[in-house]
């Protein structure tokens, strides 16, 4: 049921620090930042092999991501997992009484649809689950 | 540099709670528990797509992992990247001032290379590098 790790998302103060540690030393070629103001983000992301590590920057304190650094500090914030279909997954992991946070799936970046399932539930990992779009 | 995602470890209370969460819920295969005395752990792993999931639980209090849990509870661990060529990855590392836990490679689990960078120079994630056996 899980084809890939997607994306993992890391939650960083500054994108441009971290971009430029994750090019300068290892060589990887993270892309433009691109703000995603309902979730009140800016992301930047480079490939890693068939995955991605997404660098996640809060636009304000009271996003998610800002709530997380002002209560974590920076660093790892998500797994993503491609599934084939995830409303049937969802729809299952549902009836096993696994807590979710949505319990249908978001439209997310290009087309994917995404969900997420409680942390609580995958032994505190906070875990997406990423649909592709079909073409 | 940085050829994929070789593994993520996931720190929890009870391997056979997780490995039954990820074999029912996701159709995971994960494989039989290793213990590696040296570190205090026991560890399952599964595959997904081209890297693996670690689930790694503490075989003593004191050992990092049980000291890991006890701070911070269960949940992501480490990210840990393969690279070509760990020794002179790390070289280039050290020499622009970047903080490594392990300055030369330990030998990892199935004659890999494995070191540490620290989680404060990587925005707060562990990050290990590893290099696989040359056949």
């Amino acid at each position: 049921m899980l084809n890939r790790i997607h994306h993992l998302g890391y939650a960083v103060e500054d994108l441009r620090v971290a971009s430029r540690f994750y090019r300068e030393r290892f060589g990887a070629d993270p892309g433009e930042p691109e703000a995603v103001e309902e979730q009140g983000i800016i992301a930047v992301m480079f490939p890693v092999g068939e995955s991605r590590i997404e660098l996640l920057q809060p636009t304000r304190p009271d996003s998610p991501i800002g709530k997380f650094l002002a209560k974590r500090g920076e660093g790892f914030h998500h797994t993503a997992f491609e599934v084939e279909d995830l409303e049937s997954a969802l729809a299952e992991l549902d009836k096993s009484g696994v807590e979710l946070i949505d319990q249908s799936p978001r439209v997310g970046a290009g087309g994917t649809k995404m969900a997420f399932v409680h942390p609580k539930a995958a032994f505190g990992v906070l875990t997406e689950l990423v649909e592709l779009p079909h073409s």
